[in-house]
């Protein structure tokens, strides 16, 4: 079944490829959300993207996501660790939701091992880098 | 005295009334501002009425108030627990505010029962549902 | 439908109006139950009222309330921090119990912030002096 | 190029798809081992599959690993939770590992959101049931 | 080397010096942003000021000024102690950030006590009123 | 040998078997008595039983049984979880004393896994229903 | 001046004397009693004396003792570290108070090194044994 | 009903009975084995037992238990504190399991008071030597 | 009998009577002393005092009492919070020792609540200012 | 108008310039006092320095300051996180006091982020190095 | 006196040497037990040693030892930190056993400094290396 | 390679053999000193010896030790669990340093379990009595 897909990403990863390329590489926010949608359209697919450093715009996207979507993929992003907001928009809005992480949060501060946006995820997929988001897909299917 | 009242909803609650009816029930936030406006009037009050998913907006709103507004009924939702600067808004606007809940916070999570902005309110409602918003009409009477 | 209300008041609220009126004002705890028998009878409802400085007998009064009373009001000022036999007793009554406080209890010690009796009643009210005894009646209504 | 991979699971997965079918359904270890097997040969790989519920047996099968498998995937299942010694032995071994849960373990008992094994391995994936496997095949490509 | 600063101010601040002014003095935020901006200038530096309630808007303020500034002055407020993102954002930007409170936040609540922004700041400055953003200045020379 | 054996319930336990029968079943607190005095008359001892819903004459009655009985049988319900007092009688009173549990508290809300007045018990049954009560007077045998 | 006094005692402390001589000596309750009075008459004073194991009866006490007594002395034994309603009691009474402990509660169990009581009583006395009552009463001429 | 039981015991309990018998006593986990067995067949039962020293041993135990045994009676020693994989083996088998100490567990250290395992046990006993284990086959009758 | 007493000051206390005195008084230290001095006196007693601001040197006068005075008065101010020093010294010294505190440690800040020093003394006195060193010394008779 | 400082410096601080230059720098102690001296003397100032590894000297050099001295800056170093009683003795001198630290502590270990003696200063200021010495000079003017 | 030893070794150390020799060093387990026997037979002492990676067949080990050796030297590694099973086995064999760790514990990750084991040891050394198991054996001597 | 050695001790350490000796044994810390010594003379190496109560002092000497001594032995006693100010110094100075504990931390108060000075140490040993001190140099060698 065809699928419409929202792939929203949170605080800071507007700035992804281009700091520090040495270290984190030069794929950029743009490179993940087209090799997403490509990877969405090859399953016959559609997928809308939407970056946003304010929390509550998130919110509202997965509010107004609700009848519209039929999955949802989020990189909460330091939001993840703060925000009862997501986690309460992503039970109310009835969207299946898979949260990703780029880098392996249990191998960070200590903070960044608690999701409080994920337990009202389907699952969550954290450390494969920018393949997590394709995985993502892949679950939602 | 005839006051001037100003009603804040926090996030996900313009969802109200739209998700699982059978389970919430079919007042929308459409109908609770009505209803809350409604009493005010018969009061012979005015009433203002905003909603955000955004936590700097509901804080954006409460300093404007200082000066403007005679009291303030909030429900801050998640933020009720996680901010701050809401806390802080309502301490420096000096606008007596109430603090309502449409459940009972005490019978959820744990991390439900702590309210960071209760303090700097003239005191808290929860548990009776959009009757909850009328109480606070009463209570800054 | 008229109702019968059991109104209780816990520890130490015998001093109420006696002690300090410069501050606390000379509402005694006579005042606050006549006036909410008042409001009650005015609605055409009953209402007996009790005070005991002794956690049990409180908790007696609400086991015997079971069949008997339409609804409960409760200040169970102190024991609200400590006693778990209040929250077992108003569950086990199965008769709806609001919570109130004279005071605002979320801005006092933080040991106050948390009430262990307020998971098993319909709802709580906290800060509004007096007044919250009726605000309590109206959510019952 | 062709991996080597062993699939290790932990305490009391062999009970999985024999209990409780109507709510856990009917895939049992047996089913997975061969699902995961037969995606594993599909990418032209071997994969090696051992099930234990003693803790060290697991420790023992990763010390092992060295220098023989190129990825493990491993469901650590209680484990997780309590075994710095499965975190030793994974760090010890050398061999990118990923870290799958069936069911979604923010969504359960406080105590199964920390990861002890997880820093270890490259990554973890949770929520979305026995095909959580083969993303973490995919994740090992 | 002249220098190009970003100044930023958090939730609440715009209410600065007209509320309680017998006690907050009668210095406004525009006091502040002219003052701070004069000894920039006296420097031969230039500077821009933002304030901004919405977390998010600062988070993308600092995002902004990579590569843009020289250097970042800012006072988050109440965020200073819930924003992961703005820890997140100033360690991204790479722009050398002055974290400073009007107050001495150790003399104030507990839970102002950690701030989650400073550890990705060159330094903290706070007690000083409103000649601390002078001291950020001076800092960053 | 003929032993002198006192029966205690604690707080609530009187409305056992009247409140939701379809749950709790139709034991009443008169049953349990019953059933336990029947069982030690059948040993050939004597049994005085005694409730209350004030923990202060429970700490009497345990006061008083020091050198009267030989054995305490006793459900603190509530006040197992926050009574230093009864702690401290059981201890002083030197008779043999038994904790019953009529639910598996283990299974029950955290702040019920721990006893304050298990330690000067001689040990402790719980999880087993009213028949507790006869395990209880087998293990004082 | 002479002085009315109020002694109370807590839970438990009739059995002083009777339980364990060898150990806690044969000083009992009465003789406590007698020796506090006896030093009160010496100085021209008269002492009231009251022990209860029943907690609200020795709020009831304190709140009675309002405009009546000029000085308590208590031994709150157990309720010290539990009781939320005495130290409300005392500081509602506004009579000065002082809190005796037989023996050194430091040299105990970590839980009974907290004292809820002694933050509304002028001051506190612990490990001097019965001298303990006489020592109070010097200090509250 | 004719019943066939399994009783396990966990580590280091193969030593009971030879060290320190003037402390310990003299009885022997071979005692305890046969007294139970022999007061399972006075009810017409059958009981198997098996003592490991090796968690996933139990663990295993309690899995091949499942459509096998009416019953188990278990004493998890050490790991009753530390064992997320014993609670779940016990809640996978479904088999009513009965959870016995011989020690007063809530008299020794606290990590001691936690039990891991019982929440998925019908319920425990401790305290009362190897009497312990003939009541938990009383309880299971 | 005749005692010699050590009476010993800790850090800050030679402010004493300078400072506020509107609020402190104005006893000073030298006055404490000389008091306390003419109270043992007037036993017949001897007493030597000694002042330090320097932790160290308060544990090494305690060191050298062994077997010199038969008693210590001691104001550990700041350091009865952060010392097991001295409560070591007060251990090994085996000299009889009373705490002392001027004002009532449980009504300030939490960290004064605690002793770390008084599990080694035979009792403590707080609350009842300079007097409170006479009540020790009688303590000490 | 003219001031009178003193610049306190805590344990190991003499050791600064003199190990590992190549990643402290070779700016020593002395380097600091005379460059903080010589901007003081810049302003017609005069300025005493102490340096002290042990507390207790540090909290004498400040009782002593009061009336002598007005404004004091202070690197109590490792002290900062351990020392009551260096926070009560710049409480009870009332000189102005600010606290100093070369590196920025919120970047360090955990125990580093809270300040016991910060609370009884004017401000504090981290992070700068050498130059926080002359902010904090600026800070008092 | 001629002594029998046991050196036991826990999880993962059969990879010591062989895992990153450019850090580890090439010392194996093997040379470390052939170093440590021949240790004791210098000593004209006996030692066997064994390695396993299973907790429990480290506490059989631990148990069968009682009344056949005369000192155990165990590296537990892992289960230092999670194994009360250890613990007991320790204490129940009463064999004089000395804990050794290889690096130095307290300056690795928190929960590494907390040694379950340990307290039931004579001693412990950490962090000298393979030189820690012959101190060992010199520490029992 | 002959080296030079400072053995530390620390507070009441001075007390040693002087007190309880039935208990403690009758080695002084003169006789520890002393055996130290001539183990490192035995060994080509020199030895200089420093007891102190003071923490600052212990601080200091270490501070100096910097290229002057090639090793450190040290028993910080008390200051082992409170003394930042000892770990920094360890680690400034740069010298190789033991940590030595007469008895076994892990068997006292939870509180001496953790060591905030051994992290900078190269290891610790603990619970073996004077031996620890000869071990120590064995360490050093």
């Amino acid at each position: 079944m065809a699928k419409k897909i929202l792939l929203l990403n949170g605080p800071n990863l507007a700035l992804l490829g281009t700091r520090e390329p040495q270290i984190y590489g030069t794929t950029t926010l743009a490179d993940i959300v087209a090799a997403t949608r490509a990877a969405a359209e090859a399953r016959g697919w559609t997928l809308d993207a939407f970056q946003s450093d304010v929390e509550g715009e998130l919110v509202h996207a997965i509010c107004q996501a609700r009848g519209v979507y039929d999955g949802i993929v989020i990189n909460p992003a330091a939001y993840t660790h703060t925000s009862v907001a997501l986690h309460d928009a992503i039970k109310a809005s009835g969207v299946p939701t898979v949260e990703v992480h780029i880098s392996n949060v249990y191998a960070r501060e200590g903070y960044r091992h608690e999701s409080l946006t994920a337990p009202s995820c389907v699952g969550q997929i954290c450390g494969f880098g920018p393949k997590g988001y394709l995985l993502a897909l892949e679950a939602l299917a």
